[in-house]
C-alpha cells in the first residue's frame, strides 16, 4: 500500500491542475475507485469538475474530502526541479500539490482499497467529496455538491477533509473547526475643505479615530474550549485627496472579524453599529459574509481519528482551529462531526513543495485505522 | 487718479503673466516709478522678476509689496470675456489678476504719484518690493528681495502687502498677520502579517488611532487677541496592501499645524513627539515647516490704515489673521508692522475674476491718505 501511494501521488502531480482546472485528477481517482464498487458522480459547474463517489447504503457515512486543484507555482525557475514532474530526493515527493492535497487524496484512495479489501462487508458507507476549486474563488466546488446532496437528503456523518493540518511531525494536528470570517467596507464622513479653514470643515480621519481605537480594544467575545476570542482587523484605510492643504470628505477602511462560535453574525455587526452610531458622523457600512464558523466537538470523528494517530505514529494530536478558512465550511452544513487532518504544511503554496516520503506511508494507515474504528463497530 | 489706476490695472492684466512669469508688468511699474525719482533695483532669480524701487533715504521707510503674477485661468471658454482682455461690466473690471492683484498694483502707483505730487517733499521714504513669484512655489521671489536687503542692514519701518483681503466691502479686512504652517509626514510601524493570525502580526492602524485620536483632542494653545487657536489637521491617510487580508506593516499619515504666535515650532514638534513617544509602538516623522507665523499688534500702521478707511470708506475695519500663508511672512523678518490690506477676494483664483471699479477709485485714496498720516507727521 506504501509504495502504491507514492506512485499515485505522482501520478496526480504529474496532472498540471492549476486552479479550478481538474486536468485528469478525478479519472485518475474514479478509475481505482470503480474497480472497488464505488458509485461515481461527476458533477460539473463551469470550469470546475467535482466528484461524489460512494460505496455504500447504509449509515453511517464517512467522508473523505478534498481537492485536486492546486495554486501557482510561482517562478518555475526557482524550484530545484519542475514542480509538475514530481521528484523524489532525500526521502521527500517534490511537486507542486505534493502536500496540499495530491498526497491526501492518494492516501485516501489507498487507504479505502486496503480497508475494502479487508473488509469488503463493512458497515456504513464510504464516500468521496472531491473538487478542483477550493484555491480559487471556491463558488464551484465543494459548496455545489453540498447542495446537491442537501437537495436529496443525502447527508454525512464523519467527513475527513485532508488538508495539510500538521506542523512538526504528521499526525500532530487535527483542525476540529474553523473560525468564521465576515468582513466590512467601512466609510467614515467628513466635511471636505481647506486646511487652513478647519472650522468650515469636518476631518472624517480624526472623526473616525476614537470610533477605531474603540472596535480595536472591543473584547468580542472569550472564545470557547476550542475557539481564541474573536479577532477584529482593518487591513485597509485610505483617506485623502493627496493634497496636503485639504481636509478629505471622507475615509474607507476595510476590516474583518474572524470570529469564533461564541459570536454570531447578527451579534458582531449590531455591536460594530452600535459603536458606529454612538460616534459624531455619518457612515456607510457594506457587510461581507466569507465564510461560517464551524466546530467539531470531541466525540466519535475526533476520537477515531485520535486513536488512529496514537496507533500509527505514536503521538498525541491537538485540536486546532486556527487558520483561515476551509471547504470544511460548506460540508459542516450536512455533517455533523467535520475535522481536517493531512501532512506537514511547512511547504504548502510555496516554492519545492514537498511530502514526507514516510508520511504518505503512515496517513494511509491513519485513514484506514480510522475506517475501522467508525465503521467496524 | 482714479481713471489712471483703472487704465493702468487694465495695461497690467493685458499682461499674461502666468506665474511665475512677470511678461512686462514690472517694466510698466517701473517706467511711471522712474518718472518720480525713485531708485530701480531690478533682482532677477532664475525665471523670476524682482523689483524693489525705493524713493528717499530717510527713516521711516514705508513699503508697498506684491506680485505681478498671476494663478492660471482655469478653462478660457468658461470666462464671458477673455481673461487677458481686461474688459468692463456692470461698474466691474473683469479679468485675470484683477483683483489678485494688479489692481492694488495700480492703486499703490497712482497713490504714490499722487502723494509725491502734494508732499514732493515728504518724511520718510517709499518703496516698492515686487515680485513674479508669488503664486508659485515663491522660492526666487520676496524672500530672495528681503535676503539681500537684510544682506545689507536695508529694513523696511511699515509694509503694506496689496493681496485681496476684503470680505463684502472694500476696507472691511485688514490682515494684521498670518498663522505658520508646519507639516509632518508620520508612519506607524508594525508587523506584517495575515488576517487570520493577528497574534503574529502588529497592526499599526490599530497602533495610530489611539494616538490619532489624542493629537487630535490636544488643545495646542488658545490663541490669542490676534489669532485663534492652533490647528491640527491630517490631510492622507493610507495604510494597506490592497489585499483583504493582510494586516499592513505601516500606515503613513500627513498633517498640517496651522499655528498661531502661541505656539512656536520648538513647542509643537516637542509636544507631537512627546504623545508618538508614549506609544507602543517605533514610528517616522518627517518634518517640513513651510511657514512662519507673524503678526502685527495695532500701532502705527495699524491706525493708520485703519484711519484711511475710516476716512475714505466710511466703514470700520477688521483685524484677521485666518487663511493660508502670505508673502508677508517672509517680509516680517525685516519689518515690524506688516498688514495686508487690498480690493474683495470674492472671485480670486477663480473664472471671471474681478474688481469693482469704484474699490479701484477708493483703494488709491486709501494708500495715499495712510502715506500722509505715516510720512507727514
Ligand atoms: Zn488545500
Ligand atoms: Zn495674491
Amino acid at each position: 500500500m506504501q509504495n502504491d501511494t507514492l506512485a499515485l501521488a505522482q501520478a496526480l502531480i504529474a496532472c498540471r491542475s492549476l486552479t479550478p482546472f481538474d486536468e485528469g485528477c478525478q479519472e485518475i481517482l474514479i478509475n481505482r475507485l470503480e474497480k472497488i464498487g464505488f458509485g461515481i458522480e461527476r458533477i460539473r459547474c463551469g470550469e470546475v469538475d467535482n466528484l461524489w463517489a460512494r460505496r455504500g447504503t447504509n449509515a453511517p457515512l464517512l467522508c473523505f474530502a478534498g481537492h485536486t486543484d492546486v495554486v501557482p507555482t510561482g517562478p518555475i525557475n526557482k524550484w530545484d526541479s519542475d514542480p509538475f514532474k514530481p521528484e523524489i530526493r532525500d526521502d521527500r515527493l517534490y511537486g507542486r500539490g505534493a502536500a496540499d492535497m495530491k498526497g491526501s487524496l492518494a492516501a485516501f484512495v489507498t487507504a479505502i482499497e486496503a480497508f475494502v479489501a479487508r473488509h469488503p462487508d463493512h458497515g456504513g458507507s464510504i464516500a468521496l467529496l472531491i473538487t478542483s476549486d477550493e484555491e480559487g474563488v471556491a463558488i464551484d466546488g465543494t459548496v455545489r455538491v453540498v447542495e446537491a446532496l442537501k437537495a436529496r437528503n443525502e447527508l454525512i456523518d464523519y467527513c475527513i477533509v485532508g488538508e495539510p493540518t500538521c506542523v512538526d511531525h504528521l499526525g500532530d494536528t487535527i483542525k476540529n473547526g474553523r473560525r468564521g470570517s465576515l468582513s466590512g467596507i467601512l466609510t467614515v464622513k467628513g466635511i471636505q475643505g481647506h486646511i487652513a479653514y478647519p472650522h468650515l470643515a469636518k476631518n472624517p480621519i480624526h472623526l473616525a479615530a476614537p470610533a477605531i481605537a474603540e472596535l480595536t480594544q472591543t473584547r468580542w467575545d472569550e472564545g470557547n474550549e476550542y475557539f481564541p476570542p474573536t479577532t477584529w482587523q482593518i487591513s485597509n484605510i485610505n483617506g485623502g485627496t493627496g493634497a496636503t492643504n485639504v481636509i478629505p470628505g471622507e475615509v474607507t477602511m476595510l476590516f474583518n472579524f474572524r470570529f469564533s462560535t461564541a459570536s454570531t453574525v447578527e451579534s458582531l455587526k449590531a455591536r460594530v453599529h452600535e459603536i458606529l452610531n454612538r460616534q459624531d458622523f455619518d457612515y456607510d457600512l457594506k457587510w461581507e459574509f466569507s465564510g461560517k464558523p464551524y466546530l467539531t466537538p470531541r466525540g466519535n470523528l475526533v476520537d477515531a481519528i485520535s486513536n488512529a494517530i496514537r496507533t500509527v505514529v505514536g503521538i498525541e494530536p491537538e485540536l486546532s482551529t486556527s487558520g483561515g478558512t476551509s471547504d470544511g465550511r460548506f460540508i459542516a452544513d450536512i455533517c455533523p462531526q467535520v475535522v481536517e487532518m493531512g501532512p506537514r504544511n511547512a511547504t504548502i503554496h510555496k516554492l519545492n513543495e514537498y511530502v514526507e516520503v514516510k508520511d504518505l506511508e503512515q496517513l494511509p494507515e491513519i485513514y484506514r485505522l480510522t475506517l475501522e474504528l467508525l465503521l467496524l463497530r
